[in-house]
């Protein structure tokens, strides 16, 4: 075969007078009688080439054969386009390839869908077609970026004096483990291996080992039912340090961050990056990781209301609940209609109603402004900077639900209002999560994060009272309302390590069974070590501008953890699993 | 806790004067009379650190509590050391760090073995407490070595527009994947995924998407029992291209090669590597992965010994086989006992008698000679180019077996002479490998490689009279000895794989069954596409000059696929089995 001297994307009217040779798809042809014009594709783009008596000979004929997605080596002299034939919408479109000999290298079927940008074809006919979906522009540019924001990142952990570490993918299952995945183990009958949902506990044993400071670009699986962003596996971009303290850390992943977006897509981001507590972020934005490009801020008015006359909300902060609202500026002009269409969204995250306020002509109107008196009114409009044309929304419920219910209807309205500006990259750090909250169901405190998280020096003494009050030194990175990373200092001291263990009501033997090979190893000098994990799907996906996660991925499963390409998961042979000592026990009731 | 401004192995005289914190692990104490002296360690070397009344004040009686393994942060100025207590052994040992503050961080019970190089340990206690055993300078160096080779490997592919791209771990299981390890789904009860034992499918599948070049450190696992240097999961840099020859590639990956061993090594390796097809290698070296480093070579005898007195050898000949020999140099003058010893060893590999001629005196000696006319001697004598001192080694058998034992005597014998410069690094490309061959027990061709490689494009018509003389586009990389890559040209077009179908016996049906996705995927324009897969563990051990594959893994697995530290595999819970719909079907008997 003739094998290519350029790639299509890159000539140039610089190269006009050679002679090259080229290899690529068919993305079209044109046969405007007697000359035939095919765009040629490959990785970098698409050159014109032309077959013509004139100087084609016998490859007129056999060009002549090539359809869409065939596949072609041709040798021909670059020359400039005339006049009327300019295309600028391609970066080739000055010059083209003259073809004086041709090859097809090989033929296709007609494709089920163009090989073209923005097509609208259902994502599971795209799945199965994989193959032919990532010949798309841009597919091949969002892998490309991912390519790139790997070599970033590793760039970047390189220079710092990180080591790139591999883990073991085949580990303990913990009984914990509710969502690992298992793996027989074929050599030793009846035994079990585990799929990680994070290298955790070995990048942590890795600190231990003196290593320092550890990066692993990591595979990650969790076996559960798929929301929209979530896959069955996962790649995270897993970091541990030892001897930095969490400002330290956060310092250095700023200005990787700042490198990545800088590099990909141009934007300089302002450093430091905001800093919130969690309370603050659940305060103001109802939300763990807020959308800081726009404000629509929650306001508490559990004081202002607690003794007015709207019952509900009295009666909710009597009982210790909460009542906030917020100010959705220039809506005070919606219909009835308009607001009661906010109820059902409302209602999917809990809300039992929602009340309002609509301002016009300096007056607070709305079903419940008649049982409040003048003094609350006015702080109402105070606290919420109420003008002619808000619409003030209201929710009372227990601090959770409240959050829920106007974190996301702030997120509505902020869309639906066009206050985002999509060009914008807002990070933040969201620290001091909370270490334990108390599960009523399984009546006892549960890490937030996970045992290890160490908590706030000033907070350990309410271990003994409130442990729900105490502070851990975690912390989340969050990018425009989403979670791109999130770690945590951990402990590294016996005795909070005790106490911590005792607060989530394990016993010694308990929080040995489970994590028995880490508690040995911090018996023999663990050193003060904390870390972070970036979710490098997600991040991707934030690069690229998309929204949809399986878009980064080359090969990535449904949202019922399929991979409609290769057919997986599949059915087996009985030998197979006899072979690994084990049967299927089909639950026949439940599964239909 | 005090932050550390240096790296203990960094500081060097210029730093004298300066004042510091170190964070760091104990190595060593020794108490002179009220002045106490601590190495203290990190990632980076050893500082001596000294206590002493007059400027420690009260940091000496917390410093007096370290013991080994102990986590210390020191603050302190940097001195000249006296010139008596000057350590030339330590690239730190002209200087040394006057404490004045000081924090035990964390206490360290007394570790089972010396945190020191060369240690005599039994592996499994190494491998039981891997997070001291990595705190090992030694083991700290080869995690370096392979961190940074994956950078080389990295650096290299992106320079020369290779993507990284993912691949899944969680993929099909395929009817001949007799060592997949398989995956209970619990999402979809009763199937199963597969873990791969290589991404070659997807990377196929890569190139049809038209990616063209793409690279991916990827985990690949084999469940089966391990040898010693196999791991049940292991890493390999896998690399596949379109639009290239076979030699355009191997080019790439030499100057991929040299670079790696001159950034890591310091020594230039020459290209263009030799190359040998694997005709040759057999021959030659009665190996397809030879030690080039030393001579030694096979000699094919077979013509001379046909028609000879010695009956086994021309019955060997006579039924098809082979007699060759090699000239042990110099081992003339062994004793009896002393070759007789390698008897046990040669029947290792299948020999069934080893026979052997010593030369003295300008004489052939030994049991067989009389057996020999003149002429026959004289040959021999020639064709081995014998002179005084040598010693003759004779194999008569099938090709293959003969192969081993002489190709395995010859590695023992060049060990044993010293004709092997264990500075030196030799590769050379095997090329050439048979595209199948014939498996006696299955009565069919296999694959010598897998059934997508290409055949050479002058030996297709043997597909229909003699398969196994089919050579493929297929090369190893060896060194040393070792296969350290391993690729092919793949087969792109629709009638060669249908030869190459039929000559593995496999219907069409059969092949659609087990490739089916990658068969669909043929059909839609496949690329010429190639490539290579290197055994990066391998390469890692045989930088870190390193026989143990365990060695440069951080946490490797033993022989019987455990893992020592963590305890996996291990047994599961009945209510985590009944979510995965299975259930075990332990062999009582077969399993004692």
């Amino acid at each position: 075969m003739m094998l290519k001297t350029h790639q299509c994307g890159t000539l140039t009217k610089a190269n006009v007078g050679e002679t090259v040779v080229l290899n690529g798809w068919v993305q079209r042809r044109r046969d405007l009688g007697g000359v035939l014009f095919i765009d040629l594709r490959d990785r970098s783009g698409i050159m014109q080439i032309v077959f013509n008596p004139d100087f084609s000979g016998e490859a007129l004929q056999t060009g002549d054969k090539a359809r869409n997605e065939f596949v072609l080596a041709v040798k021909g002299k670059v020359v400039e386009r005339d006049e009327e034939t300019l295309n600028p919408n391609l970066p080739t479109g000055e010059i083209e390839v003259q073809v004086s000999e041709i090859e097809i290298l090989n033929e296709a079927k007609n494709p089920p869908f163009f090989i073209e940008d923005g097509i609208d074809v259902d994502e599971a006919i795209r799945l199965k077609y994989r193959y032919l979906d990532l010949r798309r522009p841009e597919m091949q540019q969002t892998l490309k970026l991912r390519s790139k924001a790997a070599k970033i990142f590793r760039d970047y952990l390189d220079e710092n004096d990180f080591l790139e570490i591999e883990t073991p993918i085949l580990t303990k299952s913990t009984p914990e483990g509710a969502r690992d995945y298992l793996v027989p183990s074929r050599v030793q009958e009846g035994k079990f291996f585990a799929l990680p949902q994070s290298p955790q506990l070995f990048k942590q044993m890795l600190m231990v080992g003196g290593m320092e400071r550890y990066y692993q670009i990591a595979r990650c699986f969790r076996d559960e039912d798929l929301r929209a962003d979530r896959q069955p596996e996962f790649t995270q971009v897993d970091i541990e340090t030892s001897f930095l303290s969490e400002e330290q850390l956060q310092e250095m992943m700023e200005e990787l961050m700042v490198r990545l977006f800088k590099e990909l897509k141009g934007v300089d981001i302002p450093r430091p990056f905001q800093r919130l507590t969690y309370a603050e972020a659940m305060d103001k934005y109802g939300s763990d990781k807020p959308d800081l490009r726009f404000g629509l801020e929650l306001v508490d008015l559990s004081d202002v209301v607690a003794n007015s006359g709207v019952k509900v909300f009295a009666s909710v902060v009597a009982k210790g609940g909460q009542v906030k609202a917020l100010n959705a500026k220039g809506c005070g002009t919606w219909s009835r209609k308009e607001i009661d269409d906010l109820g059902p969204y409302a209602a999917r995250y809990g809300a039992k109603g929602l009340a309002w306020i609509q301002v016009k002509n300096g007056e607070l109107k709305g079903p419940i402004v008649k049982f409040f008196n003048e003094e609350e009114l006015a702080a109402i409009k105070e606290k919420l900077q109420a003008e002619d044309g808000d619409l003030l929304l209201f929710s009372a419920d227990t601090k959770k639900v409240v959050a829920d219910v106007l974190g996301n209807l702030r997120l509505k309205i902020g869309k639906d209002l066009g206050l985002i500006d999509e060009s914008e990259y807002k990070f933040a750090w969201v620290v001091d999560f909370p270490l334990v909250e108390y599960v009523e169901e399984e009546k006892r405190h549960v890490a937030l994060h996970h045992p290890f998280t160490r908590p706030k020096e000033e907070d350990l003494h309410l271990f003994d009272t409130e442990p729900t009050e105490i502070r851990a030194q975690a912390y989340d990175l969050v990018l425009n309302g989403y979670e791109v990373g999130g770690g945590s200092m951990r402990i590294y001291q016996k005795d909070i390590q005790e106490k911590m263990f005792s607060a989530l009501g394990f016993s010694q033997e308990e929080a040995y069974e489970q994590f028995g090979f880490l508690l040995d190893a911090f018996e023999y000098g663990t050193p003060p070590h904390g870390g972070i994990a970036f979710g490098f799907d997600r991040l991707v996906m934030l690069l690229a501008g998309s929204t949809n996660l399986r878009e980064t991925i080359a090969f990535p499963k449904t949202a019922s953890s399929a991979d409609l390409l290769s057919d997986a998961p599949s059915g087996v042979g009985e030998h197979q699993l006899d072979d690994l000592s084990i049967r299927l026990a089909i639950k026949q009731e439940a599964s239909k």
